[in-house]
């Protein structure tokens, strides 16, 4: 167990090599909510998370033999850029042991900041055994990404500055994965605020620290595949569960629906490129979870902000669908000249641009006259796409259904 | 021609009401361009611009009588909302009027902030002219976007702010669109900081302050569509240009290939969602144009974040080409039963990810054995495409030039 003193300790260790984020008010994420939303920006640290402050803790805390014979970590993302990172800043060599199907753009960055790469095992659980594996070979000291005191103490400092900057909340929602990051906040507040409360968010999917909560330790469970890749974590930290038990208020899951419309919704109101992970505290909202923190003053922890470019893709596309920015329709149009034309001119009067037309004939029915064309067009919303139908029917264009 | 000590006043008249955004080192950039890259996030106001900085300044200075009476904007985007959302806290009734082809969202945004929206005319210049009459009829203060000594220096704030927040700055970059930004900045600059350069950069495709400079007076330009669409004005400011002709450094101009690019690595690396007008800063690097300030300490000024999602996902897909992340191509396959999975079996052993395949017979050619088929496929680089393309040799698939 750690104690608030310990959080402040780790503060003023990192200090200057930590971005402290700022904590920002958002007038549209309050509108949409129902809560006074302040959002803590710490997607904003260099390699975009705050996994740098407990990396940084627990490599400033080495003996001077362990820092020259350097640190290993196992990680697919985050916690290897921060040790990466720091360990560069700091001299120390570092080795991170990445899963094979680990995104090429994040191996990349790891070997950019001097880390020495190795891409061992299916999963992160084979990339874990063999970092144990080569830590007791070459005598490196392991860094646990949450299931490590010194990890816990550094990521216990986002809620330091929450303080500072934001004196008035009344609750905190925190991303969990291995429950490093909520277990330090959680420390902090319930000895400096106990009245404010502390509450986790996991994917349905990877709901690790429910199921730990439930037994009463930490359990095993089966990870599903989720948006939020930085929270699939398979079993709950043993020191961060004992932490949670005393120092958590509640812990709430979110489908994954929930967590891209949320990533959406940053991109498109506070211009935050958020990943799955960073997004699950507003997705709680978002999921009617949250519902009694309507009128309250609540800092969301946008924890990271390493999306991948094609998954920001995918998220943006789908939500543009569901706020009735793209519409897809097929029609059944004359197969003479002027059949398409005839078409695209309806579509353009209604002000809708279209994006994509694919001609279907073999399957448009046994009438050779017509052809079936499938339709993409953007539009403004729903009820430009109301009056597109309109437009459609007045013009006698048949929309098959 | 406006003083220091009027960005100063202004500072001290819109503060608590103006959001002063962190000015961030970022890592990424810097090593993307050669310079000490500091990125300051004024896309964090609440409204999504700095356009409210300049806003508030002029609705602060109203006579009693005319706060009563209320102002009046012309605009498609930016200055409304800053405009509506200032006037609404302070109490003062705002009518703006935008183009009828302004975007539905920027349009609910400023009828949910309170203000009177009028749609008028097919473009800014008609909808400026309908303002003034209504200024004129109903004893409305017109308050004009940037020719405007109360504006500038309300923009001007963010220069305060930058020479505290980063006091070694050596040069600091500045979109433009009608000058007013950079008039407000480099005012202060040069006041304070002679030495360091102060830099505006403007689209090709709407350069009116480079026209006005050379000119000695506004000139008014033909504009041609802009990704960074805030900065597409037809004639530079008359006090703008009086201003720049003694502060301004430099004017680049840069081509909408670099904007784009600009917005994505913004996403990608600095987690900013900045429209096309607050990456042209970044951009200028990318162009080529700045290559003089490598090696020094540079602001960049990322003035806004109200990017469309329809265009950030056409950024997003064209920068993923551009990277090598998506490719596609044509190969000719046996039309017989087997021939498809043949060939997404050899896409997939390398790891890339079939996105879309689409069949083509009728243009196959004579042999009516083959089918050609168009790929795209997800890969991870310029490299795996290669990877890709030595597959499909190997297993003497034909891939049509």
């Amino acid at each position: 167990m750690i104690t608030l003193s310990d959080v402040e300790a780790a503060r003023e260790r990192i200090r200057g090599g930590i971005y402290e984020s700022p904590c920002v008010e958002s007038i549209p994420l309050s509108q949409l909510t129902g809560a006074h939303v302040y959002c803590k920006l710490d997607y904003l640290q260099r390699t975009g998370s705050f996994k740098e402050r407990g990396a940084r803790n627990a490599l400033l805390q080495l003996s001077p033999e362990a820092r020259r014979r350097g640190v290993i970590a196992a990680s697919a993302g985050n916690h290897a850029q921060g040790v990466a990172y720091h360990g560069a800043l700091l001299g120390i060599p570092v080795t991170v042991v990445m899963p094979r199907f680990a995104a090429l753009v994040k191996v990349t960055n790891c070997r950019q900041l001097g880390a020495n790469v190795i891409l061992h095992g299916a999963d992160l659980a084979e990339a874990r055994s063999e970092a144990e594996v080569i830590a007791a070979r070459d005598g490196l000291v392991f860094i646990h990404p949450f299931d490590n005191e010194q990890v816990i103490a550094g990521q216990g400092t986002v809620a330091l500055e929450v303080l500072e900057q934001t004196p008035d909340l009344q609750a905190i929602v925190v991303p969990v994965g291995g429950g490093g990051l909520l277990a330090g906040i959680g420390t902090v507040i319930k000895a400096r605020r106990p009245d404010v409360k502390v509450i986790g968010v996991e994917p349905a999917r990877a709901a690790c620290l429910s199921a730990g909560l439930a037994a009463g330790h930490p359990v095993p469970i089966t990870l599903g595949p989720t948006l939020a890749d930085g929270l699939a974590v398979t079993q709950v930290g043993a020191h961060p569960l004992e932490i949670l038990r005393h120092v958590a208020d509640r812990v709430v899951t979110v489908d994954e629906a929930a967590i891209a419309l949320a990533v959406l919704r940053l991109i498109e109101l506070e211009k935050s490129v958020v990943e799955g992970a960073g997004a699950a505290p507003l997705a709680a909202f978002l999921a009617g979870r949250l519902d009694d923190l309507r009128g309250m003053r609540v800092v969301l922890v946008l924890c990271g902000g390493n999306i991948d470019l094609t998954m920001l893709d995918r998220v943006i596309e789908v939500g543009l669908v569901a706020d009735g920015r793209l519409a897809r329709f097929t029609v059944s149009i004359s197969d003479r000249p002027g059949g398409l034309a005839r078409l695209a001119e309806v579509i353009a009067s209604t002000g809708a641009s279209i994006k994509e037309i694919v001609h279907d004939r073999a399957f448009a029915g046994p009438d050779l006259s017509e052809v079936r064309v499938v339709c993409v067009v953007e539009t403004t919303g729903g009820e430009h796409i109301e009056a597109l139908h309109r437009a459609l029917a007045q013009a006698q264009v048949t929309v098959v259904p």
